[in-house]
């Protein structure tokens, strides 16, 4: 059976690479910068528009407060990275947020953090996904119009893609990453200076527009609830920062510097196009709207609204169209980037849960590639399941996104502080005490800054969505407590105890039973090696399914020079489980310390279908078999032929291997 | 794998039943004939208004001559039936027209009647669901309307049942089957009582409508071929004739003169309903048309042509509307009957065709659902697909039906004439020569009838589907062809030979090696029982994934009373299972005719999502090392508590038990 399902999982995962070794290379910064900032970078797509878009239900006039809104955002990011660069160097070893809060706050603290970001997972997928299509929809408007649909395939082609095992190179992050980089500035850049150098008036298509208000003066309270709810979706600018803090291994030496260097440049870079964007919007009078067809006065019967990015781009290249492509195109390819992020953090943080007894076992072997697979489909499905539901619109699936990314940014800031205090109460230098002492404040900082926008966060959005991510991180939480708790009473059950040392007192006696089906080479080799076991009895036995067969068995038998006794089990109604079964549990019960080992020889093969074809009736004995005291069943292969070619396969890379430092 | 597996299989199949023993019953023949017949008796729920339809093409006129056709199919079912009779006596052993057609004509003859009887079976299921949805349909206008889903639906719910595992009982056969006989004899009787002895003039419906022929009028070979295409549509009733001779070992005794009687009553029976129906449609005027929207002139606008059994029953029970429903249930009852007939037989023909190595071995043993399940997917699968693709139109799907259905009547019968003329060559007796030569003189009239009806149904069907049926025979044939040369392959590999001895040799060294994650019970049983196998080496291995864990491992080992030393292998990469291997291989290159035996601790668990919690590792190289040579693989099962509830779990009743006898 695991043979059958191997073939199984090659028909969706593809034939394992033949590779010896999995070289491992570090990487510099120039090349990790894209491997890890994509997707803080690629937020800053659609953070910026969601403020617009939130702004837009009080009517143009509140517009004027974006740039303000921006500049916060931008200083918690700053604020966010500051702190990071004191986690990346106090915890370098890659954990995260998850290890941190482990250490510094215990584990129901660092499971809560683990439930936020595999929730963050799924709803990276899903949102960046979604953006990707509503980017690249606004060159293209076949996409708009079937984007659902584009962004449900897209996250199926991704996670097939990973499921085969694609291989991550720098290049394949560094091209898209520069390019968005570039792309972006050079728009803003040829914006600004069409604008306040040659004094061209650049003026969007949506600027004539008259925007109406929803609810007519928006005031008081409301106008502050309202700044709010912007500000937290603006926030979305900020997911992804702690990237950097989970791949410090895969950094060139000195790891934790250049790791905290990288995280400083992505901070201003994201920054710089977060507060461009807005500029240049404003500037150029964009009006975007949560529900263009009523709040648009005077926009065309079948006005489309753009995405901001795709607004701009159009405004700024205004007569070449290329322009507003190409922005859309690597606008786009960010965001599947950042869609791809969560693809490969997901299996590496589950390995990391499974270390600790959280997820299953196996999860933590490298090279699992089952287990990476099932990962990788409930990531995907998941995803899926989210796109639909929201009908692959940011603006609401942005509701639910950046609770998990804020209750893990506030927790390890917690921790953090935490951290610092501890180690303070044992450090004598002075020198050192001073590092520590403006480290806490730091993360203290970013501890009151990140928890505050947690509040925000939670309060202006619980209702309209993030209830649901909250709920989902509470589900998780539970089954993963759930699995620990098993693994915990399993692992007290197991514990070698005295008063069971009867259980594995050394067996008085070892009967063999060799089982037989035909005299052929794999049984005379099995009886051959039950004989070097050196057993105190050794019989074959045989069931007779078939008259006929059975005779002429027992005949060739007799006329070999097998010296072993065989005796032929009646099988009325054509079972082989059933009365091996029987005959083991006879032979056990006559003396309790005998060891029964069943020898049952297996056909080794190399193609799934002689698997469907041969070994099945043994498998099932065998599974049986197991849970009969006093039993132990060993497997004598025969290797057919065939199956010299399965021999050499080796495992293939997996999913995350980049930022865990392996590269080709 | 295997028990996870198990676990998924619970999920669709239910848990296993628990019970001790299954009990053989004989069937008596007043519960054999339902058991046998309703496969045979359902299809005269189609037969003749398929003769009706195929008339229609030429007008009104060309009805005159459907009992002429009627009669010929009779002719052609007593015939069958007579001859079956002989194949009875001669082989009572249930193997059937496959046996028959393999003894004296030789394997790929058999294969051939094996691959008809097989797509047959599948199109059994289509056809009489088809017709079942059309006769309630009739008196139910909203499955008319639906009935592809309708079809569709029931299919998938009789394989569900099957997967499940119901048993089947006398009653379950015994209710439907005789209702139905009882219905249609008071339908008929009560009909033509009416008609000729009450004189009450019983008009159907359709009687006043006008008739339109399709083509003008049908002359000449047109007409001849017309005719023979209704003749061979006709010949659908002889479809299940051949179920009582696959069921000879489960008739008392004396079996085969038991279901000689039962044979000749269902003939009987059938042919009496089939007349009995073609002429009280003729006495009551019944049209009935392949396109009755464009070929019945003067009938209202709504107009929904009923079954010919539901019109006839509309008439005779005229303001009884009850007799309509009631008619028209217990035909969709016995057509429901006739799938589930297929449901039964096509494993009991699959596990005699593994037996032969046509099809995997497995499926030889009784008990072994997941082999049953299989087939009954695959039946499943492919009737939904002739359903949906043929639109439930039995017209249609009577096109592929009966060419398997005659193949293997053919096939049969010459076999039968080869059978007698090689026991006439050395029986002496006069009288058994007597009826020797008598009963070949039967089943040559059988195959010439048949052999000709065979020619008759290619000749008029193959163009409008018989193709399909014949392409799928073809496939199907090469597939078991394929699958027993692979196992003769095989067969040869393993047979022993004396230049392979020195792979049999007794090994010189036996290397024990246990694969060790903790010290626990587990652990320590293994390394017990390695002992017990008293090798030349014992040793324990552990992979270290996890320095911490590895370390303390060690200390705990080194503070234990363990005398066996424990060897710690690096793993960089986080694997285990390549590690082990390398171990392995160096061990058995240093002296090849070492034996290397790896015990390796397993979990025996009792829920399937512990199963998914443990061993997967273990599994895993499991798997790996059988590509070994020279290596044994040896489970120490250990038994966790919630394995207990597992243990006495015993198979269930099979799929088509009942014909093989096995009754509650």
């Amino acid at each position: 059976m695991s043979k059958l399902s191997t073939a199984a999982r090659r028909l969706v995962l593809g034939r394992p690479f033949r590779s010896d070794k999995l070289s491992h290379t570090l990487l510099p910064k120039r090349i990790a910068l894209p491997v890890f900032a994509s997707d803080a970078l690629s937020s800053t797509a659609y953070a910026p528009e969601e403020i617009f878009l939130v702004l837009s239900v009080a009517g143009l006039a509140s517009y004027s407060m974006a740039p303000w809104i921006g500049l916060a955002v931008a200083a918690v990011m700053l604020i966010v990275i500051a702190s990071y660069r004191q986690n990346v160097h106090a915890y370098p070893s890659g954990g995260g947020d998850y290890e941190i809060a482990t250490t510094n706050l215990g584990p129901t603290a660092g499971l809560t953090v683990a439930s936020a970001l595999l929730v963050d997972y799924v709803l990276t997928v899903a949102v960046s996904m979604s953006s990707a299509m509503a980017n690249i929809g606004s060159a293209v408007p076949f996409i708009n119009q079937h984007k659902v649909w584009f962004a449900v395939a897209a996250i199926l082609v991704l996670a097939a893609l990973n499921l085969r095992g694609i291989r991550e190179s720098g290049t394949a992050f560094a091209i898209p990453t520069y390019a968005f980089i570039v792309g972006m500035s050079v728009m803003l850049i040829w914006g600004f200076v069409q604008i306040y150098v040659l004094g061209t008036p650049l003026r969007a298509e949506s600027a004539d527009f008259e925007m109406h208000s929803e609810h007519g003066d928006v005031l008081g309270f409301a106008l502050i609830f309202l700044v709010a709810r912007a500000f937290s979706s603006g926030s979305a600018a900020l997911t992804g920062v702690e990237a950097i803090s989970n791949g410090v291994p895969a950094f060139r030496k000195p790891k934790s510097r250049n790791a905290a260097t990288t995280l400083l440049l992505l901070g201003l870079i994201a920054t710089t196009l977060l507060m461009g964007i807005i500029m240049l919007a404003r500037a150029i009078g964009v009006q975007i709207a949560e529900r263009p067809a009523e709040q648009l006065v005077g926009a065309p019967e079948d006005y489309h609204q753009k995405t901001l990015i795709a607004q701009l781009a159009e405004t700024v290249f205004h007569g070449f169209p290329f322009g507003l492509f190409f922005i859309a195109l690597v606008t786009a390819l960010i965001l599947v980037l950042a869609a791809n992020t969560a693809f490969n953090g997901f299996p590496v943080l589950g390995s990391i849960l499974a270390q600790d007894r959280f997820l299953p076992r196996q999860l933590h072997t490298r090279g699992d590639r089952l287990a990476f697979s099932n990962g990788i489909l409930f990531l995907a499905f998941g995803a899926v399941a989210f796109v639909v539901a929201f009908q692959a619109e940011v603006t609401k699936l942005i509701q639910l996104y950046i609770v998990g990314v804020f209750v893990s940014f506030t927790l390890s800031q917690i921790g953090m502080v935490r951290h610092w205090t501890r180690l303070l109460r044992t450090e004598t230098d002075a020198a050192a005490r001073g590092r520590m002492v403006r480290a806490r404040v730091i993360n203290t900082v970013g501890f009151l800054c990140t928890g505050t926008v947690l509040i925000i966060v939670v309060v202006t959005k619980f209702v309209v969505g993030a209830w649901i991510a909250i709920l989902a991180m509470g589900a998780l939480f539970g089954i993963m407590k759930l699995i620990h708790r098993h693994y915990a009473s399993v692992s007290r059950e197991l514990e070698a105890r005295a008063a069971d040392a009867e259980d594995i007192v050394l067996p008085s006696r070892n009967h063999a039973v060799v089982l037989v089906s035909n005299l052929h080479m794999p049984t005379l080799r099995a009886l051959a090696y039950a004989r070097a076991t050196r057993p105190d009895v050794l019989e074959a036995i045989t069931v007779s399914v078939d008259d006929a067969e059975t005779r002429e068995l027992v005949h060739k038998w007799e006329n070999s020079d097998v010296s072993v006794p065989l005796k032929v089990i009646a099988s009325p109604y054509r079972e082989i489980t059933r009365p091996v079964l029987d005959y083991v549990k006879r032979v056990t019960k006559d003396s309790p310390r005998t060891v029964v080992t069943v020898f049952i020889p297996e056909y080794v093969v190399g193609h799934w279908w002689e698997q469907v074809l041969h070994n099945q009736s043994a498998l099932r004995l065998k599974g049986r078999l197991l849970f009969e005291p006093n039993v132990m069943v060993t497997s004598v292969p025969w290797q057919l032929t065939s199956s010299e070619r399965l021999k050499k396969m080796a495992p293939q890379s997996a999913p995350g291997d980049a930022r865990r430092g392996f590269l080709e």
